[in-house]
């Protein structure tokens, strides 16, 4: 039995701008890092995917798009915008279901997620989606490797983060995007429960709790897209993707 | 915009030790606080299921379970024992999906989780299941009710959480099975985002994400079921079971 876990400690960086695309994020947050007087080591940081993409210029206005006659089909059914329907497809690798609204697909990076990630909320102009970055793995990677260059130090990992519905229950919660400088899952198989019963089928979603903790903290209206997370263990080296479950052993896909 | 939210702080409740049927929980858990000097007041404590149907007799000896015709089909297609596979039976209002030695039920509460929440690890003696309590947000109410009697302080939330698998991504994370004093969820809808336009969709699982961040101090080899979290802002009440998704717009049931 090990001893009590050290506590852990939450905190939102303030007074991070509106990003608009090609905005000098690692500043940004380096800036916000040392108004709170936080030192950027021995943690993780958080940081919501929103500005991870606008920074990116993984942003598209409306009037740019031309629906394709599926996107116009499926946004007839659902009562929406084509155009956005139309940025949900090319985003999307395969639909895992449709209705109420909403398309749940499997992105191209492998997410399963409403809408492929396509948003309208907290676009930096109206009438523009924002869409998943990239490969959220490597923007995280880039973005530690560059706070690590300008003032953050060892042990420290980046998880980018995003808020995902889930089947079964309502309201978001937020699941890690992309991770670097940290295991993203914690692998208990084969070690002892505390009665001396080897712990079975228990590998901990890491990154996906600390993403979570992260989003008590970053409220949508709140404007704290960054949060640090102090207390916790910074052990290995993994990405997100890696960690996406094989198609072929899941029930619900 | 709000400004920037208070610290949040994560603390386990140092030395609850293993917790048999009838166990005082609420005397174990004070005795903890005041060893750890929290005072349980303007905050959640989120407490782990097991210690919760440990302490309410929800542990079953395998050597009481006859199993029915049916569970010894199932268990010789997943390769276990069926008396485990009978207790899933009758924990389970509903069978979801089968496949790769899991069942993956709805609970008679209306949960969907694998194997109806019958778990064999951490359970009080060799071959014991633990099943998940009968009703988790009646006993956060009476636990929240005790603990107010005897020494905790308004405002104060109780969660009680379990892990859970995920379709779709590897790892479990913790959810909550029953709250008190809390409000589950935030409703966010009908608010403007950072640039005024209205947030749709946008209900936050508050007492998830409160229980997902527990669980980063809540190892199963750790042996600590109880965590204590403040700066959270404390307001509402609900029960975690009116918040299960209705399966009539459920997509994955």
């Amino acid at each position: 039995m090990s001893s009590t876990p050290q506590p852990i400690h939450l905190t939102a960086l303030p007074g991070i701008p509106a990003v608009q695309p090609g905005a000098d994020l690692p500043a940004l947050i380096l800036a916000a890092a040392q108004r709170a007087e936080i030192p950027l080591q021995a943690g993780a940081l958080v940081v919501c995917q929103k500005i991870i993409s606008k920074a990116e210029g993984r942003v598209v206005a409306l009037s740019e798009v031309t629906p394709s006659a599926e996107a116009k089909k499926l946004a007839a059914e659902d009562g929406c915008d084509p155009r956005q329907l139309e940025l949900v497809l090319r985003e999307t690798a395969r639909i895992v279901r449709r209705g109420h609204g909403v398309t749940i697909s499997e992105t191209k990076h492998g997410f399963v997620c409403a809408n492929a990630g396509v948003d309208l909320s907290n676009a930096p102009a109206p009438d523009t989606a924002v869409l998943l970055p990239l490969d959220p793995d490597a923007s995280a990677r880039a973005l530690r490797e560059a706070l690590l260059a300008d003032g953050a130090a060892l042990p420290f990992a980046v998880i980018i983060s995003d808020t995902f519905g889930r089947p079964w229950r309502e309201g978001l919660v937020d699941v890690a995007l992309g991770s670097a400088g940290i295991e993203p899952i914690r692998d208990l198989r084969g070690s002892p429960d505390l009665g001396g019963r080897e712990l079975h089928a228990t590998t901990t979603a890491t990154a996906d709790q600390l993403a979570a903790a992260a989003g008590l903290l970053m409220r949508k209206d709140a404007g704290t897209p960054a949060v640090w997370i102090e207390g916790i263990e910074i052990k290995g080296d993994g990405d997100i993707r890696e960690t996406l479950r094989d198609p072929a052993t899941d029930l619900f896909r």
